[in-house]
């Protein structure tokens, strides 16, 4: 078989650790794939991976590479102001003939907006940095076998299903019921919303869906622009780090409001983290939120979705077609063969 | 003249600081106001300022209170969440009867609906503890003369003016421009845009507008919902806390992409405070974004509106009808009575 290309670019912030961006290139030759690192990855201007233009182009190279996946070498802020810019119809046609552009957080403005412009999947994924490129430095001093640094297994074979087309999906394990608290959990919230009240866990199944979301503070911030696809039958997965739970709720709250939580068929959380409680918040936490959400919607919301800002995180195609299932409390999202 | 009636109540964020809270009322006494505190001003359940229903009565009670002035005692977050639930045609009887509803952050959520709703005018002010109820105890260890505390001038003589239905707008001083930087300052970019090249400043005068705005993250979570009013020949005001300039722009982002900021006639930029630039932002600053924001727009983008979570600020009637003139580095918001 013949080695899967990457192309590496920086269409958002600047790389800042220069150290875990060698690493994650080191690793992903190590696990056999042929890398090709953009001229400007490393480029810097502020806080952004080189000037507007400059991350522009960026992508422009990364379409026209003929890899089969674009790898996004970090996240940050950058992308959303330059939206008017890009090119969707090259990333189209990269996407037509087998490249998958891949990545995550501030990536999820190019996802929504390629994906409403374009009708393209691209998927919610790793980045060189953050991912690739774990295993900070002070564990391992002499630099020796950094490219043996402890990335994540599940997030490595989920990236290779997708590099060989060969993914079909992604499961994982809903929480427990918590005892008292009958529309707290995903499964028996999920039954009660469908009026199954059987007492024991039923299946559910849902048939034909689209999968869409990414990181909530960068949809939110394409909310009325027309960057956001209009999803109306979908399964809405989303995450976030670094912001409390009252802005996560004020943010699903504009999702509420706008009516676009009501229109989709499930909402799947992913992990949220990174953000401090205080003392102020008097036991108003992210499961409050999840509660709150709960009772003001009709559609399942699933939590616990290995997604985010973490180690082990599955790739999802953003915009693809997708089956639904539950048993128990396993929860499985279904895309088949997407190449 | 008999003394004007303040009624207390808090729509919001629990009162955190209560020595604050007593300070604001007693303040407000000694400026001659009669002061009415809501029974649950000082509730609290979790982070709020009482339950959600608990919150909607407050709101209930301020508006049948009859006062002159219903004033929040602090912001926080508490707001978007019972918008759906606000009885606004008894907030808008209020507001026919004479009582002006006054506060900011958070309050920015209500002033936006209601007026959306009902077209009613409300006060970007001060609140109790934040303003009124400045004056940290550390300064004054003994407990005496908290009454006294360094209060603003500027900021209760605009409140004073508002609550006596004297006030006839609001004026500032614009920035000097910045040697090098042409399209970087008020007036002389607003020259520009105006394509009067005299080379001296020129008198600028804006007829009819309606001014509306407030804080920059509360009106972005109202995009997209049937909350925030649709303003198309506009003067917006913006002003945020602890957000850094990346979020800042990546707001001003939105609010361009979905074309609202091209339907204003003018964009005032208040204060922008408690953020902290990092090594990583390399030159990027709040300026970087004022900057890039005049660069896409063919209004007006005025800066230092005395307006914000900063001690001096000025009252303003969002979604009042004002003539904005500019004389020289003089700036002047005009409404005129409103009573």
């Amino acid at each position: 078989m013949t080695k899967k290309r990457i192309y590496v670019y920086s269409p958002s912030g600047a790389v800042r650790d220069k150290a875990a961006f060698n690493r994650g290139v080191k690793r992903l030759q190590t696990l056999g794939y042929e890398l090709e690192v953009d001229k400007d990855a490393l480029a810097r201007h502020q806080r952004f991976a080189g000037d507007d233009a400059t991350r522009l182009a960026a992508i422009d190279r990364a379409a026209a590479s003929g890899a089969d996946v674009a790898l996004i070498s970090r996240g940050g802020y950058g992308l959303t102001r330059i939206l008017p810019a890009i090119n969707y119809k090259a990333v189209a046609k990269a996407v037509d003939s087998g490249t998958q552009f891949v990545g995550f957080s501030d990536f999820t403005a190019f996802s929504l907006a390629l994906f409403a412009k374009t009708g393209r999947v691209t998927w919610a994924g790793p980045a060189v940095c953050d991912d690739f490129g774990a295993g900070a430095s002070h564990r391992d001093p002499d630099g020796h076998g950094s490219a043996g640094a402890p990335t994540d297994d599940i997030m490595e074979a989920c990236f290779d299903d997708l590099i060989q087309g060969q993914g079909e999906g992604a499961g994982w394990s809903l929480p427990l019921p918590r005892p008292g608290a009958p529309v707290a959990h995903g499964v028996t919230d999920l039954i009660a919303k469908n009026s199954i009240t059987t007492g024991t866990f039923t299946d559910f199944h849902l048939k034909k869906a689209v999968l869409w979301g990414g990181n909530l503070s960068v949809l939110c911030s394409l909310v009325g622009t027309p960057y956001l696809p209009e999803v109306k039958h979908g399964v809405l997965f989303l995450e976030d780090v670094a912001e409390h739970p009252y802005r996560i709720e004020r943010m699903l709250t504009q999702l509420l409001h706008t009516g676009l939580l009501a229109r989709q068929k499930a909402i799947v959380l992913g992990q949220f983290t990174g953000f401090k409680l205080n003392g102020h918040d008097r036991g108003f936490k992210l499961q409050s939120v999840v509660d709150g959400l709960r009772s003001q919607l009709k559609i399942p919301v699933l939590t616990h979705l290995p997604f985010g800002h973490v180690m082990t995180k599955v790739s999802l195609p953003i915009g693809a077609s997708i089956e639904m299932l539950i048993q128990g409390r396993d929860a499985l999202l279904v895309w088949g063969h997407i190449h």
